[in-house]
């Protein structure tokens, strides 16, 4: 299965516009960007609070050719939204979540969010590539990208304008050893 | 005066390697565009934090034909290390010191962090470009860009990838409204 982690964040790495939920921030590009990304994958992984950001829209939108994965400690409060196929819960950690996944027969997983997820996914070497979307702000305060303290270098395979001043950086998570 | 602020980042917006002071994970491209961004610059504005952590180098390269001015509020405790016209110690806000070189007629300058600096000069209007480096690599924690809760929108003037896996962003701050 081919594990693509997405983002989008300030020019000074953050993931929410201070405390607020979501990414109201992002693009008009941004969200094509994503939108088209999710259109080819099989799968979708995401945290809890992204899922509750955006529960009305993904809930409407239920795909059969995707199924939505959504990472939460207590998967028995979302039992009426559940969908085998289409949308489960999961309170396993997230590597198991995407391992599950790929023996399940999955191809092509879109890993969007929050910090725990992208942060176990990367520490198990789970992630093909990191997309990053670096939106035209500033904002000082706001969720970070991962948690905690770690030192995970990256490739980079690309760097893309997505729009006048929107920017994709694509990395790789690298295999060289870490300084 | 022209003003440009300059910061060298992890690809998820942290200044420092968790708490390390100073910038060691800069990449040798990073260094080189620093180093050659000052030669062309007729003063410098640092914090004190920046300031002692490249002390040593600082003090033994003084050039005539650059004033360092690094802001801390015990200008009293570097009366040695002070050379004025080439090393000047200032507890003033930031803003007055950025008008206060203007006024001496300085024509370049380059404001090099640390945050309280970088905020203070954007919320004044008085950085005319911001220049961010992307390192390949994640960090999780460290120092942010700036300080406190704050919505600076910026243009994107241009993209460059400086070596191989290192991206330099080119903004300027936006005279649009803030939303």
């Amino acid at each position: 299965m081919h594990t693509i982690g997405m983002a989008v964040m300030s020019a000074d790495g953050c993931l929410t516009r201070h405390a607020e939920a979501g990414t109201g921030f992002a693009s008009e590009a941004d969200q094509r960007l994503f939108r088209e990304t999710l259109g080819r994958c099989d799968c979708v992984v995401m945290g809890g609070a992204a899922f509750r950001a955006a529960r009305a829209r993904i809930v409407e939108r239920l795909d059969e050719a995707r199924l939505r994965v959504v990472l939460t400690r207590r998967p028995e409060d979302h039992r009426d939204d559940a969908r085998p196929g289409r949308l489960e819960f999961r309170a396993d950690a997230p590597a198991a979540v995407l391992r599950d996944l790929a023996v399940r027969g999955f191809q092509r997983c879109a890993v969007v969010g929050g910090a725990r997820t992208l942060t176990d996914a990367l520490g198990h070497g789970l992630l093909d590539e990191l997309w990053l979307t670096v939106e035209p702000v500033l904002f000082g305060t706001g969720a970070r990208l991962v948690d905690g303290a770690v030192e995970f270098p990256l490739d980079l395979q690309g760097v893309e304008r997505l729009g006048a001043d929107t920017v994709l950086l694509r990395y790789r998570p690298a295999r060289r050893p870490r300084r």
